[in-house]
């Protein structure tokens, strides 16, 4: 085995060496820029860098005590999150040229646990389907997914250990899947959403990506206070739910293959692996998911919408005057309908641990003129439960392909246990 | 019955003129002005006004077509929300100078619908305790409540017949009560909150004050596009649930009085009251919604406490202090025994339409140091249930007194007929 590079070092063993003052942050950040010196030309991941003060707060953090869990750890910041100190476009030409008051909570809580924002990754516009300019570092002819596209190619490409995203429909495990990384969308409420562009609040979850669970374990940790994230190991047999999901007919070969491969690894161990009962109706929830984002994004966009229409793609004014049309008994309805199922997919986590379930319907589609399609995110999304997204397999173009993992409301230590343990099977 | 001067008119009389073009918006909005001229050295209740705007917008929209339900109706707008014309400061020297780039969703959806932004009003410091300059209008020694001190002062003293504000812990219901007007706290998670200062998501909830119940549904029927809101009448006997809580004790004599004469007129119609069988442990739910504020706010407010902590008032960083050092696991259990009491609740809805319940101890404690005490609204505030203020009496000192009543989840409809029509009994 080989002695990684530097900017090749994953967040936790990065953090493990910083913490015991074996590596320096300054020498990590110098070359974690150099990577995004060598390959943002290339798959244009950051927006905006500004590497005088990455190093100079790099340089503070060797001079003083450890900080926190995130010591020293450079970070890539999606665009819709706003920072105090380089500029916010939300991936949208009205904000070019907008400079935040303040810091999004989320971002100077990872500050204050002592990561150095490298710069801010390529969003699509608002977080919705306009791309932004990121290609997949894998095959630049290939979206990187979206929205939170530079988030998830930047620790693809080894530009950064860590970066934060958002989703709201599928912007975490999307991306994730389509780069070959891992990425952690945690259980609805239990991250601040402070000071990031808001969609649809019913659903907005602020979350991240690393290329271990390890690694988005410590960015998650820092998000929710929970220190249980850490732990890492789940004692006992973990049951584990199959889902494939009433959306399976659209799955491709590529994603067909990943799910046998991982069934059969997994049989061979001492967890056990059982069908899950179907709940009847369960793909109502797609377009239900459609409808509540929809209407609360017409609404949360409504300064936008009114003010700065001619600024906007046609696909999000579409999107944005349909969702104004929509009155609000109908939406009271959906989300009464929301809460009800949420009731009812809870009782499925008494005999579950997890929900083993596509992630994408395939690896990465060909083309930068759309971001692919959230089909197997949003039902998720809507129910709010925590997900993990486990890359371990490249199809036959050498595009990385992986499985969905989800975990009971607010049991995101339980979640992410179990992603360790059955990343670390599926992989080896 | 005397003809009421221009800016005594109420929000649902003088949409009613405006839409039939027998009032000019331009008269309207230059009696408000005159008005907040005349007295608002005095109550304190603007912080920032910019009337050669607001005069130009209502020549503009009587030169125009309606343009919606508020059409031509001047309103407060309550320094947590951001305006992209007036400065927002959120009560804090931190932002004394600040503008922001774009509307709050919920102003930009009141300008959709035609209303005219006169000015912002005072909030304590980021909508938490230390209070603002704002002063009681029916008695300038004693304080209008808070956080949303100057939009209930301006509504009670005719500066404007509208003002929206938020509750998280009692900052719509509080400083109703105080001042003597209706306020009204939609369900959680009706009214998207972009651009509004997030302190604490799991209640962080947007709504506004009226001088009746029909002012009131009609900004909250453009807030969350829900327009039953408007139609203002409940057939059939209504089922209210008597509710004086656990915290009944610390009810002081003229809250007592006003309870004795609200279920004493109230059991003269044919409306049933029946005194609700009090859950068990219900007193808990007191400390567990400021141990969730206290999380949360900690949290969101984390650029400030780490950036600007000596331009925080001493109570506010007592609480972001005690607020991050609360571990994440603690605060996950604390969300899921809130989802359990939610449900709880809720079932109480099957035997009740409506609780009336107390909004304060008593009328508005005499000194401007503090804002008084939201004990009888925090229970709800952490269970999201939509809430009315109903002011209906006066003590002994001319001061308003009142109840509070609270609907079912997602009912609000429901709730603002019961209010208007229990409104009208107990007023006359």
């Amino acid at each position: 085995m080989t002695t990684p590079k530097l900017h090749e070092l994953g967040a936790a063993q990065a953090a493990t060496l910083l913490a015991r003052r074996e590596l320096k942050a300054e020498d990590l950040v110098r070359a974690c820029l150099e990577r995004v010196a060598a390959r943002n030309d290339d798959i244009h991941a950051f927006v905006h860098l500004d590497a005088v003060s990455a190093l100079a707060q790099a340089r503070a953090l060797d001079a003083g005590p450890v900080r926190g869990p995130l010591h020293g750890l450079p970070i890539g910041v999606k665009d819709i999150f706003d920072t105090s100190d380089l500029p916010t476009g939300y991936g949208s030409a009205v904000y070019a040229h907008h400079r935040p008051a303040a810091d999004a909570a989320s971002v100077a809580l990872c500050r204050e646990a002592g990561a150095v924002v490298l710069g801010k990754t390529v969003t699509t516009e608002f977080a919705y389907f306009a791309p932004g300019a990121t290609v997949n570092p894998h095959n630049a002819l290939h979206t990187p997914g979206g929205s939170s596209s530079g988030s998830a190619a930047a620790v693809a490409d080894h530009m950064v250990p860590l970066a934060l995203g958002t989703q709201t429909a599928g912007s975490i495990i999307r991306p994730a899947a389509y780069c070959g990384v891992v990425g952690y969308k945690p259980s609805l409420g239990r991250v601040v959403g402070a000071g990031v562009k808001s969609l649809s609040p019913t659903m907005d979850v602020i979350g991240g990506f690393g290329r271990d669970v390890r690694d988005v374990a410590l960015l998650g940790a820092v998000l929710t206070g929970d220190l249980r994230l850490l732990e890492g190991h789940e004692h006992g047999t973990l049951r584990i739910g199959l889902f494939p999901s009433p959306s399976w007919p659209q799955a491709d070969a590529d994603t067909q293959k990943a799910w046998e491969q991982a069934t059969q690894a997994l049989a061979r161990n001492s967890d056990s692996c059982q069908d899950v009962a179907m709940p009847q109706d369960f793909d109502e929830l797609i377009q239900l998911q459609k409808d509540v984002m929809t209407f609360e994004m017409a609404r949360s966009l409504s300064f936008e919408r009114l003010r700065h229409r001619e600024a906007l793609s046609p696909q999000l004014v579409a999107l944005l005057d349909t969702g104004i049309s929509i009155d609000g008994a109908t939406h009271a309805a959906r989300l009464q309908r929301t809460a009800e199922w949420r009731l009812r997919i809870d009782a499925l986590f008494e005999r579950h641990d997890v929900l083993l379930t596509p992630s994408t319907m395939g690896a990465a589609p060909a083309g930068l003129a759309a971001t692919g399609d959230p089909l197997f995110c949003r039902s998720w999304s809507l129910l709010g439960l925590p997900a993990v997204h486990l890359p371990f397999a490249r199809n036959a173009k050498g595009l990385p392909v992986g499985l969905q993992l989800v975990g009971r409301m607010g049991e995101d230590h339980k979640l992410l246990a179990a992603a360790q343990r059955i990343h670390d099977r599926l992989r080896y």
